[in-house]
């Protein structure tokens, strides 16, 4: 099948694979906006098809008979329908959503995806596929709703040398966090209040043990590092443990505690700090709580909100925020690639094709940082000294202890000078052999001071 | 002359006018970077023109031998060079940028321009000139330096219904305020220290009475809303006159005091709410210090960084935030355009043009908005009475009062609730008459406290 001829006037004919709240949302924006959008942008768009696994369930917002119209169950007929110019998958999970888009790629038709489950583990497979077959595959919608960070890494910054990526991208433990913070809520109570608010599922593990972070994370290294990382590339750590009094001690400090997505260029194994020009990528990509520092831009984050804060070598300091999830505000990231491929589709042209590399990934044991971490202990003379000396010996050295309690809930605080990751686990594990210590509560790294 | 045409792996030749600040730092991230930028997008860049007023003066960073090879003061001839594939303007000013441009433009050769007094004048002018020629005129760095507010507004929001802009676009003023909300210092003390800094200028006119903000309001009206809007349309008011009291009183009930750049959709002038898909856009387009909620996101953007708060009808609330100045972050902005171009030109297409109407224009009179403001007054009985008959006649409703000072110090401090700027004026203008105000002082504008 060769690549559709346009003619100005003529709209171009989209088919949705799915239509939950996100698909839902941009078949209403296409069916309400079209004229405005043609207007706009000289682009006149149309969904023709809509692929959906159930044909009876509601569609808020959807006309029934128009909807009818365009409905089936038959999701590879519409990635085969010579009706259809682009095709949008808004399916969610690996298959069938990975062959339906190989399928697309193949007949030459573009693809926009907000899979993020499915590009967190095969961007390298499908990237390969829309270069070979010459059209575009666009995911802005895959990572953090309609904040535009795939546009903005692979555009706007397509010259920079990308230092480092921060981000908040789950919105679900934000919120969380943000009410533990202001409202001195426990860990319990805030994920009850988020359950009923419908910003948490039933099983909030996806959320609260950073799998969905780790999601995004893999995503954002993949385009602003050009390297191929999977979901199962990244450390991962959520904000289950922490509890109302560290978020506490963090605000008394001077901090907040955010569940933060890092990637970053680290130094080649070697130790070279700049590794030869053309050599694959090494980088480190993690998610875990942090403290982050009341001044600092991520800080004042709040609620379901996200945010990435970008460090470039020459564009500096750049931060986008916005909505993270919804079905409309994601529906128009969707859009907006639409009619990026649609323009393409026109011109005979396509978006610069993404090049991918294996990268090497730098183990978390070599992260250097900050570290806060709680002991509870016995309220004993010499359990400092003790305990100090543990710190001593595996070359973490303390900046600041504070007691909390007394008698059986006495728990010491610390916050250490910058220290290897390696050098903190030991000292955590030859702190609980102690007798003097009950139970190591929560660690947090210390970041972004140096930024803000 | 026809556009040229490119072979991969042969360098697309750029052409620089103008190199200061960041024309200098343009060349120098091209000269360096060109192995890592073909590496990660498959285009080779060649800087082979660059056009200066003063051969002689140091170009810091960059080589003087390689210079000097391309250095000339004939800038005509480094548009007609037919080793010129694309030609970037960094010159600044009206003429001779704009009679190059449109040149280069005819030529067929694609434009990247920084250059903000430009466009906030002529863009109307010269994207239709690039329109009938079929090639890119791109100028991501003309406003608010590294930050990618033209790239958002135009690809990523492409068919989004964009409600509001509310933007801190000046970074000499907010490095201002914030010194003064956050060391309390005074007005004179605030400039001279951003004068020492070399963030305000000898003479800081252009900064301080916001000519400089109203040329990007300006520029963000056109590319928001498809309108040829110029700075000479744009509502403005500076930051002179604003004292450390009315900082420290904004603080002490929860806002910061920000020099806002407000760019948004209006009524059609009948009333209607929406007017007609197609009709002209209907914009407010304004520059004026304001109190921001300290939960709003623009409240933490601090010292000399810019940010843009974008309002959209299906995307919500966006925030792109970042360095608006300097040399290196505006040059990275300057070279993603020239990646787009680049590519477009390769692939013998470009970008969708832009599109322009006039826009109707809703003068300030008919905003509607809370008030802060301040009267010196005769500290004796019955003058509140007399202010607040005075207010009442003119339909403006008090929200809250507080007097600081005594006696010949008695200042009175206002937040009105919603009211209609001609409605402010008219009452300002009968509180200056009466006797017992010796003084209008400050008048701020409260804004935002419904987004946060």
């Amino acid at each position: 099948m060769s690549r559709s001829e346009h003619t100005p006037g003529v709209a171009l004919r989209v088919g949705v694979l799915g239509c939950g709240n996100v698909g839902a949302a941009f078949v209403g924006l296409v069916d309400s906006g079209a004229t405005a959008i043609s207007l706009r942008t000289g682009i006149d768009l149309e969904v023709t098809r809509i692929a959906v696994r159930d044909l009876d369930r509601e569609r808020p917002g959807l006309d029934r008979v128009a909807f009818e119209k365009r409905a089936t169950t038959d999701s590879g007929a519409v990635v085969t329908d010579p009706q259809v110019d682009i095709v949008v998958e808004l399916m969610g999970g690996i298959e069938p959503a990975r062959s339906l888009i190989l399928q697309a790629l193949t007949s030459k038709k573009p693809v926009i995806s907000g899979n993020k489950e499915l590009l967190a583990a095969h961007a390298g497979e499908l990237t390969a596929a829309a270069e070979s077959a010459g059209v575009d595959l666009l995911f802005e919608a895959s990572v953090a709703g309609a904040i535009p960070l795939v546009r903005l890494l692979r555009d706007s910054l397509a010259g920079e040398h990308i230092v480092r990526l921060t981000g908040i991208v789950n919105g679900t433990t934000n919120y969380m966090l943000t009410q533990m913070s202001e409202e001195g809520l426990g860990y319990n109570e805030a994920l009850a209040q988020a359950q009923s608010l419908g910003y948490a599922e039933a099983d909030p593990t996806a959320d609260v043990e950073g799998y969905d972070a780790a999601a995004k994370a893999a995503i954002l290294a993949g385009i602003a590092f050009d390297a191929d990382v999977s979901s199962s590339d990244v450390h991962r750590e959520g904000i289950v443990g922490i509890e109302a009094s560290d978020i506490a001690f963090a605000r008394r400090l001077g901090y907040e505690v955010k569940l933060l997505a890092v990637v970053e260029r680290a130094d080649a194994p070697g130790g070279e700090v700049a590794p030869a020009v053309g050599a694959p990528p090494c980088v480190a990509v993690r998610v875990h709580p942090a403290m982050v520092p009341k001044e600092h831009p991520l800080a004042s984050v709040r609620g379901a909100f996200n945010a990435v804060f970008v460090e470039g070598d020459a564009a500096g300091e750049l931060m986008v925020y916005g909505r993270g999830a919804g079905g409309r505000p994601t529906a128009s990231a969707v859009l907006g690639d639409v009619i990026d491929a649609a323009h393409h589709l026109r011109e005979q042209s396509r978006g610069r094709p993404a090049r991918r590399r294996t990268p090497l990934l730098r183990p978390i044991a070599d992260l250097r940082s900050q570290y806060y971490l709680t002991l509870d202990v016995a309220d004993r003379p010499g359990v400092l000294a003790a305990v100090a000396s543990v710190f001593g010996e595996h070359h973490v050295s303390i900046r600041s202890m504070e007691q909390t309690g007394l008698g059986v809930d006495a728990r010491l605080l610390f916050i250490t000078h910058m220290a290897l990751e390696a050098d903190v686990s030991a000292t955590l594990q030859a702190l609980r052999d102690l007798d003097t210590v009950e139970r190591v509560g929560s660690v947090l790294r210390v970041i972004g001071s140096e930024l803000a």
